[in-house]
């Protein structure tokens, strides 16, 4: 399943490693983001359960190794090559931090250690699953803090980069902190809360407004949530008012919401319906909402979509999967990468969370105490050894927990929604520094 | 398969379409874009074929429906609708544009015709499918007609919105003009080229980067492409130039390129390697490979990631689904939106191309002519009738040929990499105008 969901070059480096002798060698790799998405401050990782669930089951089934013969790019390779992808078993490890963790730059969010092969043709699939699911829950963690109280819901699917895509973006969402999710797929494979009512296109296909409504409102009772922009929000507020209970409340989507929000409270209350809600959709981003929590507007939920499912203000995540350590006959050999600007750090690490600062250390390190006593977190732990998984995965329940108790633990100014400077404390500890050294030491100036 | 895949509120709507007795009418959706995302002029609709798929495919198992009896939002649903999504077959009709078309905002990319539920469910999936392919093949277009006659390559699945978004957004960069991919699964489904060698891990597994490029070298012959960046750019290309015939060439993947690739060209060249070529990659982008092509820099080749697979800069595409018509027993009753900046237009529509202009006019309307009297080219073709597929669907590569056929036909100034200013003609024909006059009169004023 999923073998050939990787980029090319991890499998013609795949088979120049059984060429090389070097398919035995185990190596270590680390995914991280060489540095935050703009006005970010910190990471929400997340997809922790589809990078395992990849892992342990990738194969390569006839068809593709037929496939990857018939490519110019392997007309060389050796027999074993496709021996091995025919009986491909990920045997190696995984450790990582439970989903719904803070990262920073810098700090591995997972670590893979296997024979070369085997922990080579992931790295694609690893970091779209990682990358994408923790720009979503991070996107959606400062949406919900924006909205200081009020219920943000995931509505962007239709918007995703793909259908695929927009469940993850669900799953990843209510990690982050959204209530729930429009997908339904969503709400079916992982138990995430599902909403939502009813579009323009349900007004449309009635002869009249107010006859969409009552249909919606015998429909859902209790949840009904009238959308009121399809032709004059006034004049929907009206009739939606009209019907009086049961309902949930109204939809704005268009117009100016600061206006339209303050004289639909007033439409509702004067109706005698000071309970019922008002939710806002359409184009809305954690600015905007902002900005819009400020003025104390009357307005109970956001419902977030395209800005949210697509992460718009920074869509991509400068995510990476270094090789840092390679062992080969007893011998370890650390490895970094010292090109201009893409710098990365040797040997396999650790993160140790303190209260007020984190420290990347080696992974040998014996953990660092907190001042008080306390040993400070170490954040990656073992979710597969030797190809078995060793720890039961917690559901988006436990991670969207995990992750509103770690933003509660960060000291306030990291929630901006804005970069501040200085950014929230990360050393690397002593012995990495001294490690990256010897490594450059042996590397600068030595023809290779 | 993938009934779930929606957002509930088609769900909830479509039970209150039973629940109304209104299940049996059929509706007219249009799939377009309100406007074009910013700095493009035009753009190619691609993802037919995984739209079509999905239509002819949709079913709801009977694990769904009994997660949907569960919610509350279906507590009330008749129980007609449960059977209905039992035995769910798409049996309405598909009208759409042949990918690779070039479409401009508020043409119809695709029409769906068919019982309210069928025609109301899909809604979701399409936007998503359609959206996302069209967006990616738009932004290739855009680095290919950057490139000036470069080879260009998508390398973005790592940082593809999952890694299923990363195999189509292979595909699409692939009808947009690109040469191939680095996914390998899309060149498995789909047939396209695919591109890659080796990354800098690669180098790093070695003891000397020359012993990797040697490896590199037997294992890929002249299709070898060495990534001379890992330590030092310079000595890179040197140790590679070293090694002589066979190759490809070499990869850039950081620093200066106007710099280096010159500096490279000079060593491969004095090497008495004159046809060995030089790939640039790294954060590319259609701005950052105008500017290289403008100073005619020896680059033959561009890997463009990120910024292609996400559409970096216009991430999100304005693509909707909108109700336009709805027929009971009869009667057809046209349907517009007239909310406050997302008016939309009534009625089914086709789309006439004329030689430097497009009329958007009503579906049933005669093809215009040409001064010279050659007919439009009327753009919507049946595809799905009755739940049938009626019409062979064109592969990737007849796709990519159709987009480069109707690029080579659009004005210049449109394939400016920013907004021009009139933009391409668009007009709606008298027909569609009276029509949306009409229901505007029926509205305004009538308390619905």
């Amino acid at each position: 399943m999923n073998g050939l969901l990787t980029d090319l070059y991890q499998l013609t480096m795949a088979a120049g490693y059984f060429q090389a002798g070097k398919a035995r060698e185990i190596a270590t790799f680390e995914l991280f983001v060489r540095r935050l998405p703009p006005n970010r401050n910190y990471l929400i990782a997340a997809g922790l359960a589809q990078a395992v669930d990849y892992l342990l089951n990738l194969r390569f089934t006839s068809e593709e190794i037929a496939y990857l013969r018939g490519l110019a790019q392997f007309a060389r390779a050796p027999a074993e090559f496709f021996d091995a992808l025919a009986r491909f078993r990920f045997t190696g490890d995984l450790l990582a931090v439970p989903e719904g963790t803070i990262v920073f730059a810098g700090e591995p969010i997972l670590t893979v250690r296997a024979p070369l092969m085997e922990a080579q043709i992931p790295e694609t699939y690893l970091l779209a699953t990682v990358g994408f699911q923790s720009l979503v829950a991070t996107k959606a963690s400062r949406l919900v803090n924006a909205a200081a109280g009020r219920a943000v819901v995931e509505f962007g699917t239709r918007r995703a980069h793909s259908p695929e895509a927009g469940v993850l973006a669900g799953r990843a969402a209510y990690i982050g902190g959204c209530i729930g999710t429009s997908n339904t797929l969503a709400g079916f494979r992982y138990g995430i809360p599902v909403f939502g009512t009813a579009a323009h296109s349900w007004v449309l296909a009635f002869e009249s407004e107010l006859e969409a409504f009552r249909q919606l409102q015998q429909l859902l009772g209790p949840a009904a949530v009238f959308l009121i922009d399809t032709y004059d929000t006034i004049e929907g507020a009206r009739k939606a008012a009209s019907l009086g209970r049961p309902m949930w409340g109204v939809r704005l989507d268009s117009g100016n919401l600061v206006e339209l929000s303050r004289a639909v409270r007033r439409i509702l209350d004067e109706a005698g319906l000071p309970d019922a809600k008002i939710m806002a959709t359409g184009d809305l981003n954690e600015y905007k909402i902002l900005e819009l929590a400020k003025e104390r507007l009357p307005i109970d939920a956001f419902g977030v979509g395209t800005e949210l499912a697509t992460s718009a203000d920074a869509p991509a995540l400068g995510v990476v999967y270094k090789l840092v350590e390679l062992r080969s006959g007893g011998v370890t050999r650390y490895t970094a990468k010292f090109s201009q600007d893409k710098e990365t750090m040797p040997g396999a690490k650790q993160v140790f969370r303190f209260p007020d600062h984190d420290v990347i250390g080696r992974a040998g390190e014996r953990p660092a105490c907190a001042p008080d006593g306390t040993p400070a977190e170490a954040l990656l732990r073992p979710v597969i050894l030797d190809g078995e998984l060793v720890a039961e995965l917690p559901g988006v329940a436990s991670a969207r927990q995990r992750a509103q108790e770690s933003l509660k633990r960060l000291p306030t100014a990291c929630l901006s929604l804005f970069t501040i400077d200085p950014p929230y404390r990360v050393e690397y500890s002593e012995e990495i520094r001294k490690l990256q050294e010897s490594i450059r030491d042996s590397r600068v100036g030595a023809p290779l």
